[in-house]
């Protein structure tokens, strides 16, 4: 999908405060409040965007959430697309670099945890994991504009 | 701030859907209308949550998004708080494991990348950086629910 | 099992010293001899304590001891169980990072170490073995206390 | 200090159960209770042997507990002295590989262990440090006998 | 094929201006033009030499230049064969150090990338591939001269 | 410089033959050779493209190739720029990954292999470096087309 | 073999001096030029001792020589048997650390250096190769004495 | 020095057998004793050989030997001289790979190979330092003959 400057303009609201209303993002974007929520209703459906309620898992009863560095055999796609379908792996890249796949998870205790991994460490695919336990989460924005 | 039921209740549901409106989250979570939106206000203002246009950069025009592995001298949660102002940087989680500090940016293009990551490594605390280049990003999930 | 005020304090005074007498210790916990001989025996037989002579190996006999850092192929509570039943392993930990498992043995000499090593690699679930040799223990205490 | 055939049976059964009564030791050294008593203070204060209560911490209220990789400038037993020296840390060893030191420590959560973190990280003589924390302690046994 | 002074010395001159005319190059290294026409053919059949335009591929519309670093199972040779026959790898050195095999490829875009790098890693002989993202050229020379 | 769709064509027929008369090269793009050669030299003299002989240096006397993998302290393109003026480097990039920059070189042997590495390593930029030694090339193309 | 300390006075002698005529060497330790004789036989036939010409091998005509890190799978002393049998290979050494086995070998030339290394890498017990390069050999004594 | 054919025969040689007699040597040279002398001798003398009785540092009462990976700060040469020094360092090697500098070196005891350790750490050239401890020697040949 291609986005136009309305589109990228309204992105870039909504990644400030995503509950703005229609009635104020409108004006915003020389638009109506209906024209505008048909924009935004059609960002979220081609999935260019989501809006959603970001929170630190550990304020939420999850004391566990860690990166995961994997090396993978073979194919890059096919083993970053298994790993994807597992519940409590909430993202997953793949990347350039000692490790093939970065991955984040969140788990509700230790067990939980390997759990997990040992979940991950089943594929053929997975040759090994490197665990990075999250000790302070510092930031996390979103709003990082449009170019 | 401690979370009750109801709290998390909320929270779970806007995960799926930021923009829900309260007409239809205060019902199932047993509240007004009214009251739902007093709620939701609190959890944003007390930074517990945040709502959010949440996208894939490399759609927006970003072409370069990385994650960067630091190693830090001294002291980690001011050497992750001195990293965490820079605008470029999303995100800054403080992590045991072969690396310090991991963050996430976000760059126009290999120039900018550049300038940020001289920028990072301008700073007495930082030691080293390895950047790990996004070439495909598979999953980018947010409801992980409450405990 | 749950364990309450008492118990810790119990716990607290034997980390000290393993061998106080009950009837110094019931006092101090407000507990008569009898009573306090039965939390300890309960402490002992439900595996939260062990009450036991703690040594520097190398000065009875042992020239070698080492830490070994462990990648391992597949489950990870698998294979920590299996190398946990190799009588000179003394101590067997499932990590995040580098090595998936960290363990401690202690030999007689270096063909004694080797053939460990050679046990401990024809599992087929470990993958790699990284040796750690003391050169000097510089530290050993197990009066954390408890929380 | 020089250990004979006694002291290593002796400390044989202490490793077993270090609460064993002096009547029930001495007849298996052959020594009468009161002599075997003298010889396992004498154990004791010379520091060969420690008799203690040992747990694993995570259930005595310490939900973190890590070994940590140290890389030194400099001397390394001066370097393992000042470390030894910060409460929270109970093992501290200088060995050959990859890593200087080896310690392990505990902790009561994240802010505590990223506490005493800055503070191994403050001493000139800490180059780098890297976490391993510890997901699940599968065997800790301290009878290895005597040589 | 042994090379002689004369040889040297038009390759040398080729280093810097690839397209020098016969009727200049002939002159300076002592032969007519027609001679040494016929070595320039002679020196490019044998392959000691390529006359060739060399870019910097990001000049060119590829967005994407890498090294690899790769690990190899068994013989070096034959898995080096088989990596250089694939188009977009136009680099391919076998070396001594931390791997096995060092190659750099151009690719158009991510995607691309990720097909080629697929292709590589679908090879029995590789075992772990390692990508080095190109930031910035900063010098590409070929005039080393001869010896 | 922006290139048009000639200015591709003419590179993609000179990365495969370098010294292709003009008189061959305008009819394969449409001009007359007089024309085609103002672009030929047009692109050179804007650094586009460069005509030169490319060899093996091992052919030529130099028994010593490698790749060095570097460190650095502080910003990226300065060192690149330092270490791009060493006249034995024919080949500095700026990379993401385990090291910060790499690049080729070309000795006589090994004593001036040693020197040209300390006189790398004296910048104060230089953190640390890495040689892998070349121990074949099995393959080296310019013509990878263009986009 | 157990040694007394005349046969250390022995080796002591001959570690300086490989060449000392017996005559010599005979009152140095007390012995008659007879008795000496027959102990150096004695302890040269049970391999306690050799006396060779050592060399810088690059002085003779091998342009190569490197020390290899090599990881095993499986027992390591059966592999580094295997691998010792390798003529070109004159060290061979289990050792603990990020390695399992370093070994010695000389080469005449880069093609017989990899020759040999695929030799070695056609083991299945030989999981990977890691080479260092000699640049230059700076010290080589044998007279370390004894204890 | 320029060796002729005659003296490679000789290291040949003296390669198997250090004290060959020279009445056994010459013949096989076609020299006479006292000629071959004199070139064994000049061999000596001018450093291209030693003869020397070779030992495994472990029979002779030496409980630790190890190979060390030293990196190290700025000129390698100056740093190698530097450490040659030590008595008990009896090999040091310039290498390219993940170590700049290898030695091998041969202590008493633990706390003997710690103030070796410290000693070579106490060097403002040397940055960190990797312990690879002995467990077995498995091959120790200096036949390797001459080119």
């Amino acid at each position: 999908m291609k986005l136009d400057e309305t589109d990228k303009a309204i992105i870039d609201l909504l990644q400030s405060d995503g509950r703005m209303p229609f009635s104020s993002l409108g004006p915003r974007v020389d638009l109506s409040p209906a024209a505008v929520r048909q924009r935004v209703l059609h960002l979220i459906d081609q999935g260019v965007m989501q809006i959603v309620a970001v929170t630190d898992p550990t304020t939420l009863g999850f004391t566990v959430q860690a990166l995961v560095g994997i090396n993978i055999d073979g194919a890059l796609d096919a083993a970053a697309e298994r790993i994807a379908r597992i519940e409590e792996v909430d993202y997953v890249v793949i990347v350039g670099g000692r490790f093939d796949i970065l991955i984040e998870l969140v788990a509700g205790d230790h067990d939980h945890l390997l759990e997990i991994m040992n979940e991950i460490r089943s594929f053929d695919s997975v040759r090994s994991t490197e665990l990075f336990t999250y000790l302070r989460l510092e930031k996390q924005t979103y709003n990082w504009g449009t170019r």
